[in-house]
């Protein structure tokens, strides 16, 4: 199978997009990769980093960047020559290809696949899913939380069909529980889009287990949980916020007296250890769920390592035939009444 | 000054209630007090904690509780006997009481506020604004967290005007700045509600510093964030549940293994430090702001301390008449262009 790299994505670009992919060659020796950017710069890097997998690395020559700040859609449309463009373009022409990594501008990434990638038939809106950890050492999938602003009730309902089926295919979840983040647990909480959803969801053909609370998303008894996509950047940007004050205070409070600084220094090993459970920029990335192809959002601070995490899940998404999955299990979505009075 | 106590609310009540008011009696020696619940009870703790403070108590007998899981509106037109509704019914028939304190029901403590004390003049929304901790020491004020789930453009630029005033009157800061909880810091992010409400909150005369993200909500650079009801109970839930995944996670990393249980042991008054930092429920409570009296929800698991915090909140907010300010404030905003434009 083949993936493509967009290798002037991100803040450690290209160096190590390029080690990314030779990490990732090095470990499956079946994997071709196609990797866009500056066509010398990645043939020094490659040179540099001792490769010898010349023959399942294709370069294609794309000198342009798209930055952060830029139009998603503008940049998309006129950037013909950006690497992130030139890597869906490969795509489009190549069948080969199963899959896209990024770790550049988010919008760009969701609006390239918007457009030039397209949505599985019968997905009303494609959604951004990381998976983040819970307390009892498993995942749960987050869907959306960097797509789609303003959603309506039937967005939500193929998030949650999405998300259901991404946990029992790609992650082997059994039966996995699908919840909807709300201000409480009772079934008529919450706003609008809430409580237009509930009986919508309620009709799916989904382990749907009703509404969950913000402070629970990591308890471990869920596997999905659905929202819009401000809701679900401020519970998962929140959450770095917090861990981050936390991080910070606790380094205070151990240096405020030397019987704690003690502690603090045997206790480094477990600090790191946690530290390195909830980096993000070293667990791969988000699934950009419901288009076409496979599409990876890397942390836009991904290192090597995350690159290379991130292009074996965009083979594992394909080798689960996932996309087909969404395919079939939207196609056998029951007629929601509310539908029609809703818009 | 007079304060009411609701004496049946919360997971204490109402053993730490009136222990609670015995704490702020003890403390404030011109503080009044009404505790509002069963009688007798009331009577029999204030005679176990060795209450000398009979002169300065006033019991008022409100047997009936109302419970998290009733309607709000229900519970506050019929549960007459109640003693959230007889202390809404006191602060409306004694002049002197300035304020009102419950660890009960937010939804029975929002709605009551709404039907029983009524909006100031000009406010279209009150709001419910807990301060959070930041990483620079300092406090930042949430408006609205729990009582408006979906919001007009112009229910935010009244909670940034009295978020503004309550940072600069109550906490003495002194050009507080404001900022809207978004997906991303540059000016055209988001959903619907936050692309209509931005060029209205830079009319106004507060010092409004654009958009924020949700990581940095503790960052120390701001001290008021707007927001709606469902967002900002997200942030503020999720925060919380991200303290609770990285305390349980850090004690297993800490317990794995004998160097790091030791230096665990150690750290353990700087982990009590941070604990206790964090700990919502010994901090007192979050005003509701925008009604005609002083409102103080405090958490529903509040302890003595705690309630003595909440009784002086509601005394500090009375004696520097922030309600008025929120008037005088509200009365001098500009004309909003696009109010019309949208409803």
């Amino acid at each position: 199978m083949k993936v493509v790299l967009d290798c002037l994505g991100g803040d450690n670009a290209p160096v190590e997009m390029v080690k990314g992919a030779l990490l990732a060659l090095k470990e499956n020796s079946t994997l071709k990769l196609v990797l866009c950017g500056d066509q010398e710069e990645i043939k020094k890097i490659l040179a540099e980093n001792g490769n010898t997998f010349s023959d399942r690395i294709e370069i294609v020559h794309a000198p342009d960047k798209i930055v952060n700040n830029e139009s998603p859609t503008e940049a998309i449309k006129k950037k013909t020559n950006s690497s992130l463009v030139v890597a869906f373009n490969c795509m489009k022409a190549d069948e080969e290809i199963v899959g896209l990594v990024s770790a550049g501008s988010t919008g760009a990434v969701l609006t390239g696949s918007f457009l030039k990638v397209g949505r599985i038939k019968g997905v009303s809106r494609p959604a951004l899913s990381p998976l983040m950890p819970t307390k009892k050492n498993g995942k749960v999938l987050l869907v959306d939380c960097g797509a789609n602003m303003d959603c309506k009730p039937i967005n939500l309902c193929h998030f949650a069909v999405m998300g259901s089926e991404f946990m029992k295919i790609v992650c082997g979840v059994k039966n996995p529980r699908v919840a909807l983040l709300n201000v409480g647990v009772e079934d008529k909480k919450g706003n609008e889009l809430c409580s237009q959803v509930f009986p919508m969801l309620k009709k799916l053909d989904i382990n749907f287990v009703g509404n969950m609370e913000a402070r629970d998303f990591c308890s471990g008894d869920y596997d999905v949980i659905v929202t819009d996509a401000f809701a679900g950047n401020v519970l998962l940007k929140g959450a770095e916020g917090t861990f981050s004050l936390i991080n910070s205070e606790l380094k205070k409070s151990i240096k405020s007296n030397p019987i704690s600084l003690l502690g603090g220094l045997l206790c480094k090993g477990a600090f790191k250890k946690l530290k390195n459970k909830f980096n993000l920029t070293n667990q791969g990335g988000s699934p950009f769920i419901g288009v076409k192809k496979i599409i990876i959002k890397s942390h836009g601070s991904s290192e090597a390592n995350s690159i290379k995490i991130s292009i074996f899940q965009a083979l594992d998404m394909a080798e689960k035939n996932y996309n087909q999955a969404i395919e079939e299990a939207i196609a056998k979505m029951p007629v929601l009444e509310e539908e029609a009075t809703v818009w």
